[in-house]
């Protein structure tokens, strides 16, 4: 965990949908706001480099022959694409040349790789994702969402621990941690909830109780603790939601000529609502639990997007994650 | 399963959060519209009476002195509240002198004292909750989304079999079954789901595959079969997510007088999205897998989403829903 300075992030420029140019474009426009990070760009360097106008100064370039599909299966990507950049990216970060590595791959590849070479802090079992998340009136951060399709009552108490610890350092105070349950009451939900929920209700984390997916976004909880699988549901039950409810303001707003000059005239407003919605400015989720700093990019994100996960892995490096983690998971234990 | 001629609904007329007056709303606009179903309103007889102008002639009455809270664990609402509204409601049913049974009621209770009651259909190990939502060119139904939060695949195939059989008579075409996952891969999900994939693609039911919350409303599914614990979520997630940009809608049109005009301006286009999202065109959802037809209502329901709830039970007596289950299930065994 010794950082070199200045700040060196690596980036796994092949990985994403929309491959290198989404990433350079990325460099371009935090270099262009003053942002100091170097970079490692890793993967193919010829290509990269040729299409590239301009390279900043801070940026230097590892090269990888390889690139981790979408559709490849973990194990495989893992044993078999060990110069892939998404596993060179990593192994930068392992051996102290980056603190950080930002990848927009396959998911399921991309743990199983760090957790293979960066190993999980002692005291955590698997490590979980944490996704931003908008509310009322801020944001709140949501873990496992997808890297543990099943959960013990200890794997929920341990995500609400690194939450909390996350959640403390990016928002710059005590967050307040929810258990995500079908309801309210004690006697609701499952065993593994239930069991999670009085532990926590003995331990030093700020515990506020059992939350649903109708009151998560009003904004009495700040992070939210969940099992991968239903974490993940409510998450892109909330993507598809909102996709949803934006077809219909469309169909709404394109009904007729009278409704479309209305659509025209409110346009600043709805514009308000979209960038507030904007999946973008919630993209990067974390990998916690690793001893090193790991960012998920959507798959699908845009230079904004890209550079917006960049930033929260830079926020998760002056911070010192994983030391953090360790520090409370100790403290607790 | 004989059904009283003309039909015969037991509204359980006290559980609801807003009491009976709902009820006698709910009755008199679907008499007005010229409903030709008889009601037997259950409750504290007296009080309904004195508070009904002009009482239909289609409505009679059972009186019951107690009444289940929301707050009731469901064991002892079962065991100890004999002479509920509810629990009078569903016996109602059992006697034969009524074809179904709506309640706004405490849902852990209904489901319980439904169960006790009258029993599930052979082949069935626990009742699922059934609920519609609407998708982008109309509407799915989701089960379960609450009454067990845990499932083995042989539940999840269960509720794939009864889904379809509902969805099949309520929506007038063969319905596309897709289990509720978090990745759309034969690898991803828990163990339930992966067996219950595996089961459903060599069984009689229309399967389509797994489907994640992002896409789920883009109407490639009718019914999607989750546990209750994820199913729950989704639902109550989706309903959060709809408030969430309920109020940032909200604000965007108040953040200050030019946006006030627009949103007068756009008024007609925003009361379209409104209508499209009200959740009262989706109220009722069914317990599925008695014998028996029970609906819950909303416990919050007003009268136009009450006699939503009403109409759902109507249709399912004239499907003879627990027939048409059992036939389904025993050809699939």
């Amino acid at each position: 965990m010794n950082q070199p300075a200045p700040v060196t992030l690596a980036l796994d420029a092949m990985s994403g949908d929309r491959g290198f140019p989404v990433v350079i474009e990325a460099v371009d426009q935090l270099v262009q706001r003053g942002v100091d990070t170097a970079f490692i760009v890793v993967g193919n360097t010829e290509e990269i480099r040729s299409a590239w106008t301009n390279v900043p100064s801070t940026v230097s370039f590892v090269d990888a022959p390889e690139v981790v599909t979408m559709d490849d299966n973990p194990v495989d990507a893992l044993r078999r694409k060990k110069s892939a950049s998404m596993r060179v990216a990593i192994d930068l970060v392992k051996q102290g040349q980056a603190a950080a590595c930002v990848s927009a791959g396959n998911t399921g590849a991309l743990m199983a790789i760090a957790k293979f070479v960066l190993k999980t802090i002692p005291g955590i079992d698997r490590p979980a994702i944490m996704a931003e998340l908008p509310t009322r009136d801020g944001h709140l951060y949501m873990l496992d969402v997808g890297a543990n399709a099943s959960c013990t009552s200890d794997q929920l108490y341990q995500f609400a621990v690194m939450g909390e610890a996350v959640a403390s350092r990016l928002m710059g105070k005590a967050p307040r941690v929810a258990l995500l349950n079908i309801g309210s009451e004690d006697v609701k939900g499952n065993d593994a909830v239930k069991d999670a929920a009085a532990r926590l209700k003995t331990s030093a984390v700020n515990y506020v109780g059992f939350i649903e997916g109708s009151t998560m976004f009003d904004g009495d909880a700040d992070v939210v603790v969940a099992d991968g699988f239903s974490g993940n549901v409510a998450l892109k039950t909330m993507e598809g939601t909102a996709l949803l409810i934006g077809s219909f303001l469309k169909d709404a707003f394109m009904r007729n000529a009278g409704a479309k000059l209305q659509g025209l005239i409110a346009k600043p407003s709805l514009e308000q609502l979209r960038a507030r919605m904007d999946p973008r400015a919630y993209n990067g989720a974390s990998l916690v639990g690793l001893n090193g700093i790991v960012v998920k990019s959507h798959g699908s994100a845009d230079a904004i997007a890209f550079a917006k996960a960049i930033e929260t892995a830079t926020l998760e490096i002056q911070d010192n994650l994983p030391a953090t983690i360790d520090r409370r998971l100790n403290g607790e234990r």
